[in-house]
């Protein structure tokens, strides 16, 4: 730290991402990645994008807003594009959240949604999950705060359901209710049939997980109009030409390929539901997951000792070391080539503690 | 602006990008954009990279930041790359502002610096230009302020020189100094060199001007790695994974095709002294511009009727509608073949006016 950094930031920890080692060529399930390549449509137009670059990006994003008003049913001005959904996370802090109006999370959940608090210098409460990972919807009945729910859930991997979404937007009206949902294409509803039914609500999700493009940075937020005007407003206050044009040519060649897509999510949800059945029988225990990983563990071998040697075995998977975490591991699906390596590796270890 | 948009915000203002309108093919001088496709090498490297989408960018743009470090012989430890200059711009602000170190800068200037003091509440300081639009370096010294200057700065085009900035970097050894180099290729000498002598200073530069890449969103900022860490803190706490893997590519290829970016900077100066030599010959009047635009006006014509005139005639200029500046016009040098028709037309324009 320089003697010139602000004391506001005195006490921030930053977000940290997942690994990405140099040092050999590993299986990567530690990122919630898909592991299929992007759509070719989405290759091609970032291609011709790509040379045109001496012109600045439409800032408002109109071919892509109009693409996505179109398969959401929506209007085009309930939309804000931006680059991933971590920024949409954050204007979303930014506008909804002040000294007045602390925000409201799980104790486990996204771990940016602290790290979104504490930059903004924002008041923030985390409600703790039942003992079996589960969210307990009272504690988000009239709240008083602005709420920021991820559903289905990371890395618990655990999804509410539509009513109960809909009875928490309906208990706070007069705060914002976000809910992330970065992984909701495998396997929870979108709350995206709700925004013209309730002004607090604002749904955001991601181009990184069920789309393949993490690597192009495309995430968007759903909402009322004056919703959505109040983050372009924010928007338009730090980053105007926020996404760049290669990723939202990119975004458009993806969404002209929607079938691709879901064959890809239909593909990953029956991978997972094959390594679950396989953990299983080794003898893991894990929760329900409606994403593109599983959050697991197993009696005989702590979270840690099993992710350093999976990692010495070649496969990265996501260790959090914190008392409530720290027995299980976050695991990305996969090819099923993958996966199958996974359990093949996992078994040598467990017979190895043996 | 919804009833849930924070209050502290009630007075922002957003930056108004330049307008791009889509009812007809304009002349473009309005955004400041090279007239120059990017480097080849840019986009085959950023075709390569949208086929492997699916993989999160590497977050520490490794690659770039040893081509960059490179190229200015500096540490790579030295460099941050963000998303666009207006990124690495607001971390600035974030990072070495706050309620007891306010921000300064120009009243006429990248109108964006008052806009992200107004983001962050940050207080700030707007100091007169002198009538000609010099800036008078005796305000900048021991300010106990943080410094931003655009060097040289928008919309005037005037260029401070090198012993001017280290006199105002060497008399604020207690503040950071910030010199916004969007325009520095088209004349003007870079800070760069002084980032090992002095702790306190900030260069910040752009690919969308000189390098044809104002549609990637490419920025960074060199300093001394103590000043990079802290705006690393604001990165990893905002946005990770804040460059995107085609831009990081794109941005690669320009690198390495140095020679062609060097040789479109030459062409766009001796453009530029071209259309000056030739507005003059019009009665045009206008500031030494060390960049790639022309900031002039006419004792005939009022600024906005021209620009707005040459909106009609298929030519588009920026207008800022300020007191000071409402006289003037700023115009992107383009091509040769597009100065040529603003000339023409301009001329038909003063003519109808006789």
């Amino acid at each position: 730290m320089s003697k010139f950094f602000s004391e506001k930031y005195a006490s921030l920890v930053p977000y940290t991402p997942g690994e990405q080692p140099r040092d050999m060529q590993y299986i990567k399930l530690n990122t919630n990645e898909s592991p299929y390549p992007p759509s070719k449509k989405a290759q091609d137009l970032a291609s011709e994008a790509a040379k045109r670059l001496q012109l600045y990006s439409d800032p408002e994003c109109t071919a892509l807003v109009n693409e996505l008003a179109s398969l959401y049913n929506i209007k085009p001005n309930q939309i804000l594009l931006t680059n991933g959904s971590d920024e949409i996370l954050n204007f979303a802090f930014m506008a909804f959240c002040d000294s007045n109006t602390p925000a409201m999370f799980a104790d486990i959940t996204y771990g940016f949604y602290k790290v979104f608090a504490q930059i903004n210098c924002l008041p923030y409460v985390e409600v703790p999950l039942n003992d079996d990972f589960t969210l307990s919807k009272a504690d988000y009945l009239n709240a008083g705060k602005t709420i920021f729910i991820a559903n289905p859930n990371a890395p618990t991997g655990l999804a509410l359901n539509l009513d109960d979404i809909e009875e928490i937007v309906k208990a706070n009206p007069n705060n914002v209710v976000v809910i992330d949902e970065a992984y909701v294409d495998f396997g929870a509803q979108s709350a995206i049939s709700l925004v013209d039914k309730y002004d607090n609500l604002l749904v955001t999700q991601t181009f990184s997980k069920s789309r393949s493009m993490a690597g192009a940075r495309l995430g968007f937020g759903i909402g009322c109009e004056a919703l959505i005007n109040d983050l372009k407003t924010v928007k338009y206050s730090t980053n105007p030409y926020n996404v760049n044009s290669m990723t939202m040519a990119a975004g458009l060649g993806c969404l002209k390929d929607e079938e691709y897509t879901r064959k890809n999510c239909n593909q990953i949800i029956e991978t997972r539901q094959y390594t679950a059945k396989e953990l299983k029988k080794l003898g893991f225990e894990m929760t329900d997951s409606a994403t593109n990983f599983l959050f697991c563990k197993h009696p005989n071998i702590d979270g840690g000792e099993l992710y350093l040697k999976l990692k010495e075995a070649g496969v990265l998977v996501r260790h959090f070391d914190t008392d409530k975490l720290c027995q299980y591991n976050r695991i990305t699906i996969g090819t099923r080539q993958q996966m199958d390596a996974l359990i093949q590796k996992t078994k040598t270890i467990l017979e190895d503690k043996k």
